[in-house]
């Protein structure tokens, strides 16, 4: 059988860092195309034999040298026919959470350039990843207040204020500290350690781990983690 | 620039629909292809200047003669590159949730017929089918627990009963009846009418709409409807 279909399939991957209190978004600089040297999410074309899932990996390892542990898919963007002006693009797009602290970054074989831009300071975008980037933000901020998603973002022990100043940027709201503390430690899954770290005054302070088994297995029997601001 | 790109896109729909106190899925029978005379998901091949959306709204009136009000985007599946024996075929799912007691089905162009399953009485499927419809009801049970989907599937006025038939069912659980209503009616957005219907024993009992405005606000306010059964 023949079927004759010009539409094209493409992968974008949406990587949410934090670090230094600061939500980050990974983006590259386009090295070919209508868009060259113009900044863009990470993503490119599905080869012919390539899972999806795979597709996003290798650009991600091609365009900025980096691995990422879980992806998540975000939603498929196909409705407008002409966000490529080469031909009709239907994009895949997957969000990933990372601690950014100890990434290193490399602009590999497709990218000029891959860099981390604050939230607040994305350039022009490619496409419309500006489009795309927004609904995964707002997919981020809600996952928020039902996952504990805020975890990936940080190291492995950090500062209760560290996962304070996490909730308060990410959902651009002020959060009573007494409060959130008290449910954030009633659902068992966050545990103190014995190290200390130094909080934003330079003053010691408990380091705190999440647990993530306890997580999962608080989820199997029904406990639902939820942090609401309302 | 020319790209060399053999993958084909589909759309496919899980439509499920409530009647009788059963929840049914839309299937048709293939009329052409590998899976011929097979059930299988409403669905087929995105045309070149075709948004993604009216694909799945085309195939579902070219196979089945029905409309829906709203369709959601459930998941796009391409990660089995041999999940069509034809070609590597991605699937963008979408699901819609009916009142399938009035709807009139009719098999048109491209299915030998279309017809409402029990859920627990579905076929064998063509392509990975069946795996796409676990989702899609994975998909529809969790979010019974926090958005009021289930209203939906039901007619517009309703039995406080039906509901409660509704959630035990789709959820493959006991409720206890009289929690569930004052849970569901602490809420606001279920309201009293001054009709009658007749329940399962034949005996009069008082018709329910869903306020869909009043949840629209509530929901705006940032007070969330839930419900539980752990």
């Amino acid at each position: 059988m023949e079927l004759k279909q010009e539409i094209k399939v493409a992968v974008d991957a949406i990587v949410f860092g934090y670090s230094n209190n600061k939500l980050n978004v990974l983006l590259i600089k386009q090295k070919y195309g209508t868009f060259k040297n113009q900044w863009a999410l990470v993503g490119g074309f599905v080869k012919d034999k390539e899972a999806l899932i795979d597709a996003v990996n290798r650009e991600l390892l091609e365009e900025t040298g980096i691995k990422v542990n879980y992806l998540e898919q975000l939603y498929t963007f196909g409705d407008n026919i002409n966000r490529d002006p080469r031909f009709h693009v239907i994009s895949v797009a997957y969000f990933a959470l990372v601690n950014s602290t100890k990434l290193i970054l490399k602009a590999d074989s497709d990218a000029e350039d891959a860099k981390w831009f604050p939230i607040n300071q994305i350039p022009d975008l490619a496409f419309d990843h500006k489009e795309i980037l927004a609904i995964a933000l707002k997919r981020l901020q809600s996952k928020l207040t039902y996952q504990p998603v805020g975890f990936d973002l940080l190291p492995k022990t950090f500062l209760f204020s560290d996962l304070e100043n996490l909730y308060c940027t990410i959902l651009e709201t002020e959060i009573d500290r007494r409060n959130f503390r008290k449910k954030i430690l009633s659902f068992g899954i966050v545990e103190e350690t014995d190290q200390f770290g130094n909080n934003l005054k330079g003053r010691p302070a408990k380091l705190f781990r999440f647990n993530k088994q306890k997580y999962n297995k608080l989820s199997k029997d029904g406990i639902f983690f939820e942090i609401n601001f309302a």
